[in-house]
């Protein structure tokens, strides 16, 4: 199979050879995967795959057909279109993992939207709706509105009954976010827009004495970025007073039953949105996956609405 | 009525006014009140009385007899055994609270023990089992295990079933620590006896990123207490893999909802304990009202295992 390569930096496209499903693993025919910000870092050595994934071969979300069942997998039959998580290795003409890993791909989807859906909308989702227990009326802030996470998050909070806010760093991109459900505003001064009860950080360690400034009694701050900075300076005493929390995660490490049960709840409160078309995802450009290096270029170059999906 | 009064740094004890029960409120002549840092905070003018209760005389709980009821007070009756936390007030001889911010005291404590019991196990009941949602197996780590929260917090974490690891810096206090419930190690190194699963941060910020380093993954911090400062460098990244979290909190500034349901919340899970003996109040010393400002001198000389309580 041909797969997209990373070490010491460098980007490339090589054959390797097809994997082989083992027990309870299926083996997808990938169509379509996203790019993510972790792809960059480990492009740059920064953040190595975890254990029982290809370390050279990034990709942490893909859409496909299954081609293949492995010995006891049984969820999903030869030719079923799926979608998932995987811990690497998902921008490749195949891929193995396992079944409780993958969700249905919904009829209303094509290709790029089902494989840039599953990371963005599944990290959202566990961040807003799990670590966040975002409640409907409640006051949502998102920084990065208009990235994969972003939009994924602005539109899950909407349809979660929350009132939304998203800092948008390009202002030609902040009507598009408004349409799918935040008030768009500028990343410089954001906290007069508040207070806000749940604060979805994707940007770093520099936003968060604001973020902080901006929390209402009660509010939870998660932390599942940090481009801008990795280190933060916390008022304990600001951070008591407001009986605030913070936390943080990500889904790449977590072991193979919390991913699915991740995905299990996305399969419950997340994908009927899809079908009945409240909720959508947003598609900046797809490249063929011959050409990743210049769609990993369009990623980092950012000013984009949503995702950068490669397709086989 | 004579009360502790703290005005400009200055401590004194003098004659006020005896208070009337409003709608839902009980009068209470106290027959023992707890000191806690709050008050010490209060004394410095660092930590004003919120709204509704009296500026100036401190203490924010108390044991005592209810001696009058306001107009539609019906909880307890006259000459029923009570305790609370109040808002202040609390360090007099008479003190008037809402009726569901009050508890009964379980026959088996005497004054002292119920005057010093309410601030520190509804302050370690919530921040342990509410915020730090401690579970049955869990390892919890108790900074500052011989002070009156701390020493609440080790005996509610082993009747929950949590492994208890407690930093004590006075050597001679750690076998005491030790009887009531936890390993009782030295403040320095205490990372070495982790990963704990909840942290209850009684002392500040410079403990956070070494608690952040001891945390197991999915750990939570719950910081109740600053003393050794306010400001803590937190790593993000680490908080992310560790899948951590942070929260802060205050009993006092609560609306009377919240501190009624925490008081419900221990009625319920703790009291019965008392009950049982499976939990006391250590009481290190008691002062009669008129020696207050040795009392508070003790209090502030550290090396004490457990409540310093004026009595009435």
């Amino acid at each position: 199979m041909r797969a997209v390569t990373v070490a010491d930096g460098e980007l490339a496209i090589a054959e390797r050879p097809d994997p082989t499903p083992g027990p309870g693993e299926i083996l997808v025919a990938v169509r379509a995967a996203g790019i993510n910000g972790a792809d960059i870092l480990q492009r740059k050595g920064a953040y190595p795959a975890p254990p029982g994934s290809p370390p050279d071969i990034p990709g942490l979300e893909l859409a496909g057909e299954v081609v293949e069942r492995g010995p006891g997998a049984e969820r999903f039959a030869v030719g079923d279109r799926v979608m998932a998580i995987v811990g690497g290795g998902g921008q490749a003409e195949l891929a193995v993992l396992h079944e409780r890993a993958a969700m249905p791909v919904p009829e209303e989807l094509d290709w790029p939207a089902a494989g840039g859906l599953a990371e963005v909308f599944v990290t959202a989702h566990d961040a807003i709706m799990g670590q966040g227990e975002l409640r409907p009326g409640e006051r949502l802030l998102v920084h990065g509105g208009a990235g994969g996470v972003g939009t994924a998050a602005v539109q899950l909070g909407r349809a979660a009954g929350a009132r939304v806010t998203a800092t948008v760093r390009n202002e030609a991109l902040r009507p598009a976010v408004a349409e799918l459900g935040a008030e768009a505003v500028a990343p410089e001064g954001f906290g007069e827009h508040g207070p806000f009860d749940v604060v979805l950080e994707l940007v770093g360690g520099p936003n968060v004495p604001d973020d902080l400034r901006a929390l209402a009694t009660g509010g939870r701050i998660v932390v599942i970025g940090v481009g801008a900075g990795i280190k933060a300076e916390l008022n304990l005493v600001a951070l008591m007073g407001k009986r605030g929390r913070i936390s943080g995660s990500t889904l790449r490490a977590r072991p193979l039953e919390e991913k699915a049960l991740a995905m299990r709840r996305v399969e419950a409160e997340v994908l009927p949105l899809f079908r009945s078309g409240a909720l959508r995802v947003p598609v900046a450009a797809e490249f063929p996956l011959a050409e990743a290096a210049e769609a990993y270029e369009r990623f980092t170059a950012g000013g984009k609405l949503g995702k950068i999906v490669l397709t086989t």
